[in-house]
């Protein structure tokens, strides 16, 4: 009778403030969401918690969850592997909870090929009004500013291809109001409902 | 360089609190949507004025723009016409504002085909929640009172098939901020987003 949870993907260019967006998101009373715990090899520090601030694994685990596809994504950094192990996503999901996951851009490519049917919203610099207003004061600009604009806003489109969702991230707290309301409206889109619906009718 | 505005439309079995919502959304000072002026042959009312309350139109004036496809939906109600205007939400829309109507489903059936990138939310009564607690103590009720509540289930799932979003109107506030999520939502998805920029680039 549960109804699945949802795997919520914010991601977008490096220094776009993924982490300062996610801490404050987490930092509200009514977040429900479940923020989806990495595995990596690096050693725990002090005070870290196994299963609470990582899962921490050997390398030889590691490769074997890379070799079993048992990874939404992975990467190796420092000489270190880092990676979102999809069973705890899959589980937290199916106990009707939401996950929460902050990633790079690299990452959540891996991740929609592996769970297309995820949430994926794009955090994206403010660039795209600056731009704007950029292109209606032009006198006042060189056009080398304006052609460096310019040419961030065809990165920044490219990127964005795969997502679902952008969210100018112009006020941390505004940027945290959208992504509610993303994850309101996706929990209200007919075929969910319709689903729960028809899965209460099928009981009798 | 403008976005288009969305057409929003708000329906769902009568007797469901429509009307009431519709008042509490618009008597918010930060609704920016525009409510939608029907067109009727009845006599205007005093006080009423044309283009503010209705458009009031002529039997011969209203059967023309029926011939013309004029209008997204029309019905024929105690011998006078009633309908929405076409040109009136295109006109809105192309200027960058959300247009929303409060409707019947049938009405909402013909837009829908008139109309298909609409933004179509049913408004349910909280009878999916109800039922539930209902089956989970079911020993407390009688199997005619479940019955009935089963059968009310079935009908409004046949409804909402052709709709984007389900609001459930347990509380009407609560109603109206879902609404306000999916309509901020829905300005947020990619293909919008990614359209913004384009048009931008292109200008270029």
């Amino acid at each position: 009778m549960k109804e699945k949870g949802l795997l919520i993907v914010l991601s977008g260019p490096s220094g776009v403030g993924k982490g300062t967006v996610r801490k404050e998101l987490f930092s509200h009373p009514n977040t429900t969401y479940e923020y989806s715990i990495s595995m990596t090899t690096r050693k725990p520090r002090e005070g870290e918690l196994d299963g609470f601030d990582y899962f921490f694994k050997t390398r030889e685990e590691f490769e074997q969850l890379i070799a079993q596809d048992k990874l939404l994504e992975w990467a190796e950094f420092v000489g270190n592997y880092y990676g979102t192990p999809v069973d705890y996503v899959r589980d937290t999901i199916n106990d009707g909870r939401d996950v929460f996951l902050e990633i790079e851009v690299q990452g959540a490519r891996q991740i929609r090929e592996k769970f297309p049917e995820g949430l994926f919203i794009f955090l994206a610099p403010p660039s795209l009004s600056e731009l704007q207003s950029r292109l209606v004061h032009r006198g006042t600009e060189s056009d080398s500013v304006i052609a460096n604009r310019l040419e961030t806003a065809r990165k920044e489109l490219e990127m964005m291809n795969l997502y679902d969702y952008v969210v100018e991230n112009d006020h941390v707290e505004r940027a945290c109001e959208r992504i509610h309301a993303i994850v309101l409206a996706e929990h209200l889109r007919r075929d969910r409902v319709e689903a729960r619906y028809k899965k209460m009718l099928e009981v009798e």
